[in-house]
């Protein structure tokens, strides 16, 4: 019996943790929303930008669909069509609304879906405070909590593009961000050889991280910080945007095609922020820069980016900015097992087509970057928070 | 002073009777917008469509831009960027903000706008009040209030538009509209002859309904009532939509690159309506018609779309339910001028690939219809409130 | 036997005259292909243009279908799929190859082809000289005679588009047309009144320009001939091309997504012609403009485009050396109709977001055209040997 | 003088054979469109497609370009503009022709193009003849050589998709390949380890397979031959095309928007091939698959694709029917540098958004092909003679 109390109590521990750190999640989505008015919300500026209200639903989506359907008996489903129109992507949970139309929902309003979140939210904490839940539904609920981490920063940069179309340029809050002090760049050495990259241990990790496995890098030099605006605009005077030598052929026809001749959101000598408008800071990590511009910076500077390998087996100062691009295709891991059920559609499916980001941006959740942290995004993407670290 | 006094008298009765006029159709447009949230007024659900916010505001600056900064001593204006944001087409006033972008506009909100009409109100009460306005003046704002009810139609047009992109099919109010009982269809005789059409008269009417000229119109039959939604079932039934013998070339490629197999809105037996999802009423007239749908339909019928010279010069019962399309391109008639100024780009401008409809329907503003009225609508389009009456 | 005869011999005569004709028209064809290589032949510059050999094979397509294979006893058809190969828009006659792969297609080759017209000529002419022709089959063979001049026209139409994509700005033949030279332009004034316009009698017109009908046209003065690449410098000198009050709405989206300056074919102070690219004579009249280029040119001038009624009622000089735009929207006339069986597709389900050209042009073949002819293209359209007269 | 003989002679022996290898590799380009039509040279049907004239005359601009204009003194020019219209893709060398406007050339003529060809050839050979020529000098012919047995494959993969396009299903030739018989698979282990992958030594290999370095690859097994048409008709049979959790994401989008449902070229039980249409052979190797026919095949049958790795240090049985895709996007290898010059922009600019194919086609020409090679499409393409090999 004596035995039996320790097992059961850190399941207690566990669950009483669990309860605290899904409403501290969920807490903070709100936190982000509260600046924005129910028009800031509903709107779809592009096809890759969600509305507020839809990052706000989804996430509650995740918890009704997957552990209070059909795991918490008695549940009331808050709504029939939630299912449909909050759906994102998951093929196997059924029929879902298409993703470019997002923003022609003006209905549930906002504070409909104020409420579903209260509902839902009652229900996990009650479910949750039972007690005893198994080790999959308990890992599932800690997959909800990252998942609605990541669903933070997606809120921070689709409000931003939002925002950023209209000629009034509205701020999201007025307070810029501080940040640090630049430090010089310098030349960080590795010896490379045969080591491990990847996630193990009981830690949360999604699965694309995983498994664990050897790599044989070679020696090589990476930045010990990533790339600033001022070194961007010493490019840009370089001819850096009207060069062909210096780009990827697609990357080239991008560049033509879109007119770029800068990072996104950079305007007479200005750049929009979330806190509006803003002089272009010399020290600051350039920030807004698809991998496209990334790969031709570094061929301008003598340099290439890093692969992930690299870049997960450097100490590394000055992580933490922008996630930094790097030269890996996002591509499964030798033995990746993508996870049971409808989840497994989570990351697995989206190998083909993307690069990988690795460290962390401002607008991450504390606490929810890791070294082996996989983010990716296709080639040509700009509104992720994305910079540049180069290697040679 | 005697007979100066009857002099001015008029002028007074006429500014009086102006401002009522004046308040009467900007209530109206408020009463319009009131059943709407915020999120509900923000959306444009395709580039025809504008958000109901803005057309709040855009029917504002029309008195703003073209009465208040010009004319109106004193005048302060309300917001500098408003003038960029809410000019919808007029070349002559400056640039504009693109119209597929008007629902990426959260800011300025429903609340701000709602301000805006205020301040304009506040002025322009004032400023009609002071009275001895010169009769172009006058002129000016009877067309602003015209104006501002045809964008009354369209901002019930839009709405219907944007929640009927909805999957939960929500309403803009609850109460469907009762329609007279349809009447037998007969043919209304008509001896044609060397006749005239269009406007003559101190009464108001838009540049493009003058001037009245004489055309020879043929001897011809006109049904005396819309086609009705029990008549389109039997078309539909009889394969009207498979049958390319029935279709102009240009109509035969829309309706096999847009799936047509019905009027906009029909869904599986029943119709979207401002009341949300309603049964389909056989017994009430066919809308939401493109002119490709009424040409299609009429040869089917074996009869043929009456001209614009024959509906106007025909005594029509059954007016009013639906805007019914002729068979007539939109050209300007013999003598036409456009009015002096910006405002001669309200109706000119748009004299091609057009056809007219005639008559009005249930969302017209009381009193804005006239028989020479000259509504047009490219001949794809379907969100209007458009129907059929057929010729021979 | 006296009586017979008479009525034998013109029957006999009209079949050998039509013999005749036939084989004129045909080498006629075969003399605008002549100067063009199997790889020239092939090509399709835009989904509006069709290969040369297209053409030639269309045009025996024609007699093949609605002539030999109905009504010829004991004909044999050249190729089991070229009826589907060479249907250009008869929904009546069955499937087709679409349009925008016309030029996907290596085989047949050019000498297939030149056979296939052979095979189709020698069986039309052996039918023909059977004599005993129904009135009805008689009238077919002309309106297929008719059908092929235009597509003579547009075979002209359509190489000149293929050639001058081409770099090396290949002529189709080396001799420049020689034109008249321009007479000062004048006003030519007319009383109008209650009079017809439209083909009456019994020579051959296409449907669409019957019936003959009564029309009232208000008095309006048109100029003597057509505006002269000169006057068209002198239009652009002043901005023409950069000022949107002078277009309608839509031609002014057009202007701007296609980058128009000049007339089509102008580069560089030359234009390319079919004898290759030559100085721009100010003396000749304007060609390859669209209806949207004649509005606003005409407006520029204080003018209007006259209605296709006034150009029928007016005695035009000058006419011949490019069509020229009408402000009429081609619509069908009262009391239009169709020509029976398949070939009522040929003009009537063309009516609609076109407008109305009328004369006829260096290309035309001669006697093709008739002061009832009724050409026809959408306002954009451009590759047309399509000039302007103005009126008002 | 003894030693400086043997030191000239492999220099002479060299040229010799040089010239020999050079009218050898010419030859087999003009045996290649020797069956082919002036019309079937001149068709592009799609924008990937090019022309077969337009391939005899690129691989002979390179020769032009890069060796007898910079090289060979006294050469003189074929024509002024063609360097304009024959470079691929080199932004190095000056401005092109844009390719999607390929198809539109009719001049110059199939003739002309094989006038060129003798002009260059002439040239080259008295100028290889005439000895002597620098190592840098003689690897640009050879890189030459190997570029024109590209444009061999790629002129095969093209004229395929132009024929097939056309309703007659014609035939290049006759005569159907004859396949070896396949054998049963079985699973080839591997037991991995730090290996090294990529070319060294002085045989001829482009820039893209270098470094030789070292890569750690885990154990693996890879199946000893490609998947056949048998096994991909039991994928289609088991609801290959239609179930989502089979797809990655973009790959189940391009199967939607496509309507995908059997490998390019598959038609009605039957498939299209060089000799027109044939049976499905269900024991020849599947081909003309994207990637992501080719991920989700191997994902059906619980396995997936190799890495390049994997691929190129197993033995490997079966090579040299399909091109095999890998699971590896196409991306420098560690220690990477493009070819100096122009000619460094032929593999590096293309290292992303695709994936590298390795082994050799039958379409590829005899002495092209390596272990090290890398053949990169993206991940949609299925116009190559792509097949699939699984591994686990």
């Amino acid at each position: 019996m004596a035995t039996a109390r320790p097992a059961v109590m850190p399941e207690t521990r566990r669950a009483t943790k669990l309860v605290e750190q899904y409403r501290a999640v969920r807490a903070h989505t709100e936190s982000l929303a509260a600046p924005l008015s129910p028009e800031d919300q509903t709107i779809q500026s592009m096809p890759d930008v969600s509305p507020t209200k839809w990052h706000r639903a989804h996430t509650t989506w995740f918890f009704e669909t997957f552990l209070l359907q059909p795991h918490c008996a008695g549940y009331h489903q808050f709504h029939p069509q939630f299912g449909y129109l909050f759906n994102s992507y998951y093929e196997t949970v059924g029929a879902r609304h298409p993703r470019p139309q997002r923003g022609l929902l003006s209905r549930p309003s906002v504070e409909e879906i104020a409420a579903y979140r209260r509902h839902v939210d009652t229900a996990m904490a009650a479910w949750l405070d039972a007690g005893d839940l198994p080790s999959a539904l308990h890992d599932l609920v800690v997959l909800g909590l990252h998942h609605e981490q990541q669903h933070q920063e997606l809120l921070l940069m689709d409000i931003k593009h939002v925002l950023s179309c209209n000629p009034l340029d509205p701020a999201y809050d007025r307070a810029p961000v501080e940040l640090a002090p630049v430090i010089p760049q310098r030349w960080i050495e590795h010896d490379g050889g045969l080591l491990e990259i990847g996630h193990a241990g009981d830690e949360f990790a999604f699965d694309n991280e995983q498994p664990r496995h050897a790599v044989y890098v070679h020696p090589f030099s990476i930045a010990s910080r990533p790339v600033t605006n001022g070194e961007w605009l010493a490019f840009i005077a370089d001819d850096g945007y009207r060069r062909p030598e210096l780009w990827l052929s697609d990357a080239w026809a991008t560049v033509q095609a879109e007119g770029w001749d800068a990072p996104l959101y950079w305007e007479a000598g200005q750049m929009f922020t979330l806190a509006g408008m803003q002089p272009i800071d010399e020290h600051a990590p350039v920030c807004h820069v698809s991998y496209y511009e990334a790969d031709a910076y570094a061929r301008w500077a003598g340099a290439r980016l890093p692969t992930e390998g690299e870049w997960e087996v450097a100490a590394l100062d000055g992580v933490g900015a922008v996630w930094e691009w790097t030269g890996s295709a996002y591509l499964p891991y030798p033995g990746f097992r993508p996870a049971a059920g409808a989840v497994g559609e989570y990351n697995g499916k989206f190998m083909v087509n993307q690069h990988v980001l690795r460290g962390s941006s401002r607008a991450t959740p504390p606490g929810h970057a890791r070294p082996t942290y996989r983010n990716f995004f296709p080639p040509a993407a700009r509104w992720a928070f994305s910079g540049v670290r180069i290697a040679q």
